[in-house]
């Protein structure tokens, strides 16, 4: 996960002159920007937020909630036995121990012996020493060059203390937690007497209690898959949809909606015979589904080679035709539905090495983030195998497998598409971001920072201006234009402040069009239509509004 | 929250023999058609799951999210400056001791002294003595009567502690947590030596990291309100609504979805200024938006009153003009948007000792629950004053107040509309559950297990069933029916098993209609559509089918 590559040959504007110093301008930049519109901003502000912790404002839920309507639209409909489950965040500690997070999802930490303060140590190498990957490294190699480059505290220079291993998952107690340990320490202190037996007794009550946040969602549709398999009278495939939150207690989270604690992911587990891998049965192709999406060109980056883009049909790939199929779709998905621009995005092959060991085959989608100057990871397609329904057939004792029409048993396989919802939703922001140079009315120039997002994801789709908001006849004219519009689009009505600083905050939050009502309207009924990317301004009839946007927004 | 009331006057059907052993199969009935249907089940079934957490299904799903729905386009659309927002579930602590939570929301719990279970003292005394609204007693009186009646464990019969409050919210550490903890008893048990004063600073060490998950989603618009607000332009009414989900650590959770420890709300928290409460700016009023629905018809019961339910006009309540309108809009979102029928439905005021302390106005919806044979609250209109903002305000150091053009500040007031998603799902299936005779194929008759729930909200709209599935030409004519209609509606395939068992089981999820494929339908095109409340048979045709259904299908 997460692998970054600074990109290499295919140079994109601007990039040339781009230091480290301008790229946390950027990213700084667009921060800000989310910030002030309402897009997104840290949670809990007012009490200064926990790092790692963002909430989505009242623009961005909207192109949150956009975007998940979206994925569900596109993925649910490629088969008839795909369908959404809801499932709880919260999981006792069993169902880890079975999917094997309890011992295997954890991070290098090491704590500052003076400040106390912790760091991830894989990262802490990246940025000390410039190496990429460092998370690739054993805790001995990190350990070693920890000494050998004499790392200290980034916070105060302290000694660092050696590498443990740390699990990323946020435990709490269902039923009764903290306080009985309180309560203990309480009579200890009182009595000047400890009993380290009893004192283990305690923790150990605790501990068994121990539930967890699902660091992924996709435990869900694994825990569901018994009962929905039955209910849904044992046929594959069987497609479990999650769209919810999952939790990471990161050491070091960063970079925004990139890496934080509380996330949302849109995961999609496709349960599948085995034998079937090279056979797609979706819903409304005619013939082989396959051969719909054979000749399709992708930009690839395949494991261990040089080259970090070349563009290449799916079906020369040599990749099984059920994988190959859903890593087209997740691709058609990105680019068509979302409208993600396809020159940043690619598919990356991982080698044996990074690959989880239970991947059987294991791509990520990757989107070249200007404001990182990198690749970086915001979904993937998964061959798991039967690595998932095993484990927890085995740690549960309940049977998970399937049966075949001559008799014999097995486990189902899955596919899964996994999407980072944050992180495609950054991806979005930090593509449309533009500073361009704009006329100004007084005949000069200035920069305009305008959002380009693809019409349909963008938060508020026509604004509505009467050109002063002082007089009636105007603002009647422009609710009347909001009330026809806003039931097809999503509309918002601004009467305050200059036009020109009107436009200027439509063009922060990305709107298409920006309607202005002023005193021609009220002698021949027409209305500017301002276009965000051209400028260019046409005057429309207002009985001809709905036609000429039905037109506009094509999807 | 939460009172019971067992209904009085207002006999329903069958009520007259349900006694306690009855109500409980109801329950027990639905529970079990629930499961194994997949509407909804216990979370992590195949490791024994805890105890309070359900999964929403495949079919479930489909119902939670139509339901969000409505509520989203019903709400949302109340006022222009109402707005969804989506903000994160864990929370440091410094918000809730700035709400209230930490030193308010708590539980009396006691523990049995032999095998350590713990149980609500008030549920407890509840269900032990026959009382009624055990949680308005005071912590003495409760330990008085479990005392004076001799109260044991209901579990092994052994002698409960004194009453202790437990706070309800999960706690859980952000950064390092037990593990800490865990490591320092470790190094102790080596080296037999312990050390209090050490202990005590681990302890407060994983304390101060404490964050906690939401236990109401309300919170979420209080913090961000500060910085909507400003960028919305400090204009009132300001809306912030959030659907999410919330946790309470119960300690007897129970009644499936009516009381888990992960639930979902949908809550809209306005912000206005309370010298507008009589006035109400909605969009799309003519005039006064409270002429619209002052002359409406409610089913109430006013605090104190004796009759269970009474029928009057909006306006006869004398309450302030706002909140009676959104009082309204609840009440027709409910009944009108979801189907829940009316004659279950009461707004029930709540007495001065009910309500909570900073509530001015507080009105519980509650519905009738034939498997509990009681009212229970499924919703709430809260008029809560200044309590939040100010609490918030004065624990953070933030300014969270409003100006009024003469100059004036102050703290804007809210009127909250909190619903409880699961509990309405859960209404709206218990009141659909119906059980009658029907005639079988060999003349006789059976009980028919049918869920007549309102058209928009059943899972599957419309089922297709060719007669056999061995025949190419009835599967073929199937399937492009099913295609017709799955563009319009929620439907589904059905191939296996004879037509009268294919019949029971869309009755089981409430589907509306059914569509069988026959041999006629070669010859002629036409199909059989079964209704599923009145089990008649039409034959139409198949190009007429859209037309058929669409009005049919009216909302």
């Amino acid at each position: 996960m997460d692998k970054e590559n600074v990109k290499g040959k295919n140079k994109r504007k601007g990039e040339k002159n781009m230091n480290k110093e301008k790229i946390s301008n950027l990213f700084d930049d667009i921060i800000n920007l989310s910030v002030k519109t309402g897009i997104f901003y840290p949670s809990c502000e007012i009490y200064g937020s926990l790092a790692g912790f963002y909430d989505y404002g009242h623009l961005g839920a909207i192109v949150k909630r956009e975007w998940e309507g979206r994925w569900r639209e596109y993925f649910l409909n490629l088969h008839h036995n795909f369908w959404e489950i809801d499932g709880n965040t919260i999981m006792p500690r069993t169902v880890f121990i079975g999917s094997g997070h309890l011992k295997n999802f954890v991070d290098p930490l090491v704590e500052c012996k003076k400040c106390r303060s912790r760091h991830r140590a894989d990262h802490l190498i990246e940025s000390e020493l410039g190496i990429k990957h460092a998370e690739d490294l054993t805790i001995d190699q990190m350990n070693e060059l920890i000494k050998e480059h004499n790392i200290k505290c980034p916070e105060c220079g302290g000694d660092l203390s050696v590498i443990q291993w740390f699990n990323m998952m946020f435990d709490l107690t269902v039923g009764p937690s903290l306080g009985e340990l309180k309560g203990f320490i309480r009579d200890a202190e009182k009595s000047g007497n400890i009993d380290i037996n009893k004192l283990r007794e305690v923790y150990d009550r605790v501990e068994k209690n121990t539930a967890y946040l699902r660091p992924e969602t996709a435990q869900t549709p694994y825990m569901c898959f018994k009962r929905e398999f039955e209910t849904l009278r044992s046929k594959l495939p069987l497609g479990l949809a999650v769209i919810g939150r999952a939790y990471r207690n990161e050491i070091s989270p960063r970079q925004a909606l990139f890496r934080m604690r509380e996330f949302t992911q849109a995961e999609l587990q496709i349960f599948f015979d085995p034998n079937d891998i090279d056979i797609i049965e979706g819903d409304g192709c005619v013939g082989d589904c396959f051969d719909e999406v054979k000749d399709n060109e992708l930009n690839v980056h395949r494991a261990g080679q040089d080259q970090e883009v070349i563009r290449v049909k799916l079906n020369s790939l040599g990749l099984p035709k059920k994988y190959a199929y859903y890593m087209a779709k997740v691709y058609e998905f990105l680019t068509k539905k979302i409208g993600l621009p396809e020159d940043k995005l690619r598919m990356r092959e991982l080698t044996e090495n990074e690959k989880a060991f239970y991947n059987i085959l294991h791509w990520d989608v990757e989107f070249y983030f200007e404001s990182f100057s990198a690749y970086r990871e915001i979904a993937g397609v998964h061959y798991r195998g039967d690595h998932d329904l095993k484990g927890h057939s085995e740690a549960s004792g309940q049977s998970l497998q399937a049966v075949r029409q001559e008799g014999s048993k097995f486990y189902p396989h899955v596919i899964e598409l996994s999407f980072g919802v944050d992180r495609n939703l950054f991806a979005l922001i930090d593509s449309a971001y533009n500073v361009e140079e704009a006329p100004t009315a007084k005949g000069g120039t200035e920069n305009r920072i305008v959002l380009k997002l693809p019409q349909h994801m963008a938060p508020i789709q026509v604004a509505v201006f009467p050109l002063l908001s002082n007089r009636e006849g105007l603002v009647t004219k422009a609710k009347e234009v909001y009330n026809i519009l806003t039931r097809s689009y999503r509309c918002f009505y601004d009467a305050s402040g200059a036009i020109g600083r009107r436009y200027r905050r439509q063009d922060w939050i990305g709107t298409p069009y920006c309607i202005t009502i002023d005193f021609d309207t009220l002698e021949d009924d027409t209305v500017t239509v301002r276009d965000r990317d051209s400028m260019k301004q046409e005057r429309i009839n207002i009985g001809q509004l709905l036609k000429y946007f039905n037109e506009k927004f094509l999807d």
